[in-house]
């Protein structure tokens, strides 16, 4: 039996989130979990339907990209997976999806602007939106790229991976993470309805003003803050 | 065996219905219930998911917002709830959610306006929008000053809370209210769709008359005047 | 056992497919269905919500809309399709409900444009929106008073209800008939799908223009004129 | 047993897919596969509702739409499927939906702009809207000449149905076809998902530019292309 069972078993299990969370269509969007300790992560196999998929199609990947177990060939996004885990230690697991409203907003090349204490409950910025890459980028090593994209973005605007888990990838799709897949994958169903609560705002009222900064910073510290009230711990 | 289990058995149901009716995500919402006997109210604890929720969750807390029994944590919005129940002697129960629609109208800071009959079967006025509170009272006590937001914008407004039961607050989401606590699900469902119905009729024809004072008046009155006769009583 | 057991239970499925094709939320809607012999219909009883109707909770009511037979108080609109029935002795079936999209192009005050085959597929006209009726009327016998505004947007328009088997009454919200109950909820299905087909593509694309007669007319005959060729007889 | 017996199991399964993914009201659409064979292709019989269709319902049809086997009429669109299948002998299945989203760019007589790499993972060229037929055409064999239309409006724009597997027919709804017809399916399905993001997109952002061909040349490449790596072989 394999050592990464039980990370094949988790990897799965939140792969499966995807289409109970009306996340996915078909085969689009993946999960990932990182073992720190062996360097390596699970992943979703490259285009296998979520309907057959089982715990043993799970591809075991080291961080540079490279198959360690599996039969089946990982998903096409393994190397953004691999660079974001490599360069940002403090995250566990990663979603990638083509959720709806969440995509409808990267097809516009455009942030998700923070209107509500929905959003400020899970991050005090707007979703940002990373631009195109360059031409001679994508002709590239482009999945890779697509990582240093992420993390440039983040460097640019001065952003900690810690706090806003989750981005647009302009004309592309959203990437979430967290400590855990679990939280990943929770932030990629909050991510959708704050896309669609933004957009349904936005075509009601063009111009909307964003959130102001004291109720920003009210809702955000209440639920993450050092003295949080929120929850349970 | 608790003197409140019937109590928290009909705050547990209440809440249950919530994801129901397709109107929280994850724990983004609650339900309260009060006792006017022993001046208590029962709430959903805090950040619990609605999968594992089980009766004995339920917290009860006094009209100071100050828990009475159970082990967990009440919702964050508890103080919201105890002023409410503290004020409106009228009022059974709370509901708080983020339901899409109405979250949205509460992000553009729009009251929903009155356009058609359904909305008149249920409440004469446009629903209010309360505008953000002052930068100093949010970082105060926010959640007791959430209630006293709701208050005044109905003693502003000249609004009772026994005719409009529910309200927006403005870049929060919607809270509603009635003489039981069912009652109070009910226009939280109720809310939502007339959030749908004026955002669809908005964006189709921007600038859209209200509805005539005639027939505001004529549906409100066949189902709730002193000659009703919608329904079985 | 009543004499109308029969037309009870047809009644009563048509009443149940309503919630079952997503056009009714709670208690917003009704259906009826005529027996020409006795001169009375069956209708669903005011206010009661669809989970716990039975087909004996149905009321048989003449065509003056007085109760002939039954515990419950007939539904607030009978008087309204009693007057359909009685004016348009074609009609077997009148479904009334609060469905979305046709209820946000009511509250519009707009005519449903024909824009493609599928809308052709059914009607050839503009789905009618009636203007909302005088403040006399509406102070007056009401649901009577819709009746007739009904019948004289028709006759206004110059429409035939054997043709054109759907309504916008301005403000309020969809009614639908059908030379059988069935074919009254398919009417009520269908004019949904047409309002959310035609919200979407004025949406897309103001002033989008009118499907052109020769389509028109092709589509509407192939599936019901003299020389049809769509379905099995 | 009918010789055909596989051909009408393969067909009645793809048919039953179109309810099944939300993409067929009622009996708004239709599924065919060819056997190149024999010549001939099954389709799914007019106007029969899916919840009672049995695999023996499906009727065998030559390429000139004649019935070859079959108690049942075949589905109005049969020519249409008939010429396709004739003219294009490298598609194996064709699918004809009225799904939503995709129905309403056609009613809208606009061709779905390429905005995204969800759109470049199929297809590198924005989804073609036919303009509507001239009367003329329209009062003769209307469906023969819908395929004509559909075909001439692929060699108008110099596009191979090798590699766009779907079109919109203005102002009236979408076919889409593959090598067989589970791919069929599969494009119809994707079509929607396409249409609904590039509709979000296009009221968020009225105006927004088209995907750079770097990207669609690249996402088409990696799943399409002579060295993709997307999938299992």
């Amino acid at each position: 039996m394999s050592q990464y069972q039980a990370l094949k078993q988790t990897c799965y299990e939140a792969n499966m989130q995807l289409p109970a969370l009306g996340l996915v269509l078909f085969t689009f969007g993946n999960a990932s979990v990182v073992d720190r300790e062996h360097q390596v992560f699970a992943i979703k196999p490259s285009g296998v339907p979520y309907a057959t998929l089982r715990p043993d199609d799970i591809v075991i990947v080291d961080l540079e990209g490279r198959v360690v177990e599996g039969d089946k060939r990982p998903s096409s996004d393994t190397k953004t997976h691999a660079l974001l885990f490599k360069e940002w230690p403090m995250i566990g697991g990663i979603v990638h999806t083509h959720s709806t409203y969440a995509t409808a907003w990267a097809q516009a090349q455009a942030d998700i602007p923070i209107l509500g204490t929905t959003h400020a409950d899970h991050l005090t910025a707007d979703v940002p939106c990373a631009p195109p890459m360059s031409d001679e980028l994508i002709a590239g090593d482009y999945e890779h790229q697509t990582g240093w994209q992420i993390i440039q973005e983040f460097e640019k605007r001065g952003l900690s991976p810690a706090e806003v888990e989750m981005i647009l990838v302009g004309n592309h799709a959203p990437f979430t993470w967290g400590k855990t897949v679990e939280k990943a994958v929770y932030h990629s169903a909050v991510l959708e309805e704050l896309a669609r609560l933004a957009y349904l705002s936005c075509t009601l009222r063009p111009g909307v003003a964003r959130l102001k900064d004291a109720l920003i910073k009210k809702h955000y510290e209440r639920k993450h803050g050092a003295n949080s009230y929120y929850g349970q711990s």
